[in-house]
């Protein structure tokens, strides 16, 4: 994330050409989008100026739309060269797979032609709000929608590309939200108190690759300093939280194991759905049972 | 429970008079259904025997069916005198409430007038499928019926009632299953092992009253001898299981616990709705924490 | 609680007489104990002002330390009077429970003679860190400790009870913790998120009485709006929360129950044994199986 | 496991000879203990006749015991021709690894080899009792030992592993437990009742690789038809079950989830450490909870 070059006070004030020099780069190549809303200002939220905008291009002729959408480069390439690994971790939030595999890239290849064959415009999806296997299932899944169904579905997605973008590039008051938390914290149950200095790593899990994004410490309330992942979407996909819980009990003199210890890295896998949201993932645990969920 | 009297098989061999005479019993004032089922005989099952006796009921004129429902006694004086308060606590599984109160009395007395106004015959249900709550509850649902569905429901509770019946009276296979089982276990997560010398307390929790059942210890595996009920119909109604697990743990040298200890008796409150299902309602505990679950 | 009538920089700059007023009142007639404190003025803290008050008793000569114990009243008549009933629930915190009863009284005054008869002195206890039956249980193992050992515990409790009137009295950093906090949560794990609309009631659980403290519904993050107890010692004693979970689970398409309910109220039982400390105690449920836990 | 060829009956009332050939081989080269014990007849139990072999190796003269000792092959070898991958899954219990690595090979070569020059005489476990990587820690620990500690540790494992051999040959009252039992269960805490067809794997996790012992399908129960492992020692290690309840969920109604589903495939990873134990690892889950603990 960089830092807002704008505030949308500033925004409201300027004039339309400026106005439009500023906001165009959030709609890919549309300058006339940015110029429709120029009007309607002042804006009194973020949230209220992206509609505006969105609400531009929904209206506009098919055909412009379709247009539209064709400025869009295709996701094979993307994909490849930029959003998915060419970025740096700090950028990307850290996804930590690797470029894509020759057989990725056909497999993208491949899908790609398909789609742009169905439909004649390039598959667009929101690349910040998934992973790779998120991306690939979704371009299986959409390939078999009508051509009408499918044009919607475009625009749902440059919908969250630029609310995106605009969160990016504009401060003020109303910022619809774009980003999600992952959380934890840890709870040791045989002295009912959180258990600190647990090592905890987080994979994201994919079909063909396992990658690390992070390995921290639970502090003294059991919970880690930084949220395990905060500040930007969540990428659709499958994680796994592991728990070092065996070599934290075996620290305890209380705490009645066995050798080897019946439990040591607890392994929690889970799905996120809803880039937005906020997924806590705790762990009660004992030598001998553990309980996780979905909290918030 | 009494210990059946006849065989199948003997029934099945005896004369017909002698049949009826052995089974009529079961069905209140109705000789006429062991007469009109004797024909019928061999039967495989005491199951099949059960059904062919209520098939004769079921399909008699209504009249006749009225008449047959008219011959049961009136709820309130039954319970009052006899199969909820006057049986010995082994004779009826503990239900542990006591005789009842003057009000209670006077709520029968009055459901009883008004469901016989309504309906023209007395109320009948399972007594021995129920807790007294659970009755009253049935009581003031069934009064809001319509005439046909309500005369449905009281031949659905003489089938219970008389399945039961037949099932204390005769011996054979293919009995049908009147009993249900309320069993438990408790486990010590600190140690990963089931918990032994655990007292646990069963009262049955009524609107008014609060009944002990039964007191038990756990055994070397966690759990009691002998099921907490069994070998009869659960009665439908709410429970209250009180596992002594803070005097567990004090005996342990491992567990960590607090003065006074965080956990000491544990209640676990819960509704019987299946009186021949089982129910399985462990604990699962440290000094800290506990898990309890309707398992099977 | 009262708002704090002096900050700790007017102490510090005020003349020693009007210094000595101002704080004399947190030691019971014992103006000595302010006095010989003015001198070490200026304190960086509120807790380094009540360390010094407490030094200066503990380092007295035994004879001034005893009339200084024996300068408290006797607890049974506060106790009836006054600190465990006749303040209002406001000032108390919401004990709950009625006033003694003439057998609590009785019960009180025994103790008390015995007491004085053994120890010369009255009983001290700081009342406000404990429900009446946990004054009962220190009042009884007290009297067995021999006479060092308890005016130890006389000056400990003395200890307890000026810090809670200092920082009552006294605005300023470093303020001792003297108040604890009890809060909960309902998870709904059948869907995955906070369960909303959940009535609460807390109630304390004496062994002669149970009394209700707050009855609550947790908001929309499955929490209630302010903590259950907050802004004061948690009173070490037993205490039961309820959840109505039948009723929450009643509402909802998705949930398959029973009828009645296996779970509809279930009561959640525990002690409190850290005035000071933070409790949290909540509740993760389906309509089958729940799961509860001292977290933090 | 290979059916008894003779019973405790026979063997006590055979010739000495014929005793003698019958049971020498389960000490291997050393017919001097079936000599030994062979006036001793008759045993009461095989657990009686086990012992007494192993109380006349423990009191023969320390070199006997060396030389004994040293009649057994070397682990590295047997490691990799015979015990650990040579026989079949069936006679295995399934151990699932592949054979030895060159890298593993290597490895045993070289603790063979510090072993034999440490203590002069080959290392020695029973092997059917551990999985690799448990024999390899076992190796590098015991190579620490003293020699006597050590030369009793041989004599430990020649019992476990002569044990085995003996109730293997011989079927008679007073067996020794030589087996354990690993089992599992699935309840549906959404629904209160078990989780019929959920489809389960169990792995054998090693440091290098990861074994397929078993896939199978929780019944109508929630249990598998056999259990997981039995019949056999469970191998010390550790294990990883797969429980796919996020298929399972799809398939049901009520069942509330997401896309993807939170839970998918859980694991559940956990080590054992009683071969002739019962572990019992079930589980507790909605879409968005689970619990699991060693239960018996």
């Amino acid at each position: 994330m960089t830092k807002p070059s704008e505030t949308l006070d500033a925004l409201n004030a300027m004039p339309a050409n400026s106005f439009v020099a500023a906001v165009e780069k959030t709609f890919e190549r549309a300058p006339w989008v940015a110029e429709a809303v120029s009007g309607g200002r002042p804006y009194g939220t973020v949230a209220a100026l992206h509609e505006a905008m969105m609400r531009t291009v929904r209206q506009a002729p098919v055909d412009k739309i379709l247009a539209f959408i064709n400025e869009h480069p295709e996701l094979g390439s993307r994909v490849k060269r930029a959003e998915l690994t060419g970025h740096s971790q700090a950028e990307q939030g850290g996804l930590g797979l690797d470029r894509l595999s020759a057989d990725e890239f056909e497999r993208f290849s491949r899908l790609n032609a398909a789609y742009r064959q169905k439909f004649g415009f390039p598959f667009i999806i929101c690349v910040r709000r998934h992973t790779r296997d998120s991306i690939l299932r979704q371009f299986e899944r959409r390939l078999s929608n009508d051509a009408e169904t499918e044009r919607a579905a475009a625009l749902t997605e440059i919908g969250l590309i630029t609310r995106l973008r605009l969160v990016d590039a504009v401060d003020g008051p109303g910022k619809p939200a774009t980003t999600g938390r992952l959380s934890t914290h840890v709870l040791d149950t045989v002295s009912g108190r959180p258990a600190p200095g647990v090592k905890i790593a987080l994979h994201e899990i994919g079909a063909s690759a396992r990658g690390l994004l992070k390995e921290t410490i639970t502090n003294a309330d059991g919970r880690t300093d930084a949220p395990l992942i905060s500040g930007e979407p969540l990428r659709i996909g499958t994680y796994e939280l592991s728990f070092h819980i065996g070599a934290y009990f075996a620290g305890l003199k209380h705490a009645q194991s066995a050798d080897p210890p019946f439990l040591d890295v607890v392994p929690i896998r889970f799905s996120i759905a809803e880039p937005e949201g906020h997924y806590h993932v705790p762990l009660l645990a004992t030598p001998w049972n553990y309980t996780t969920y979905r909290g918030s």
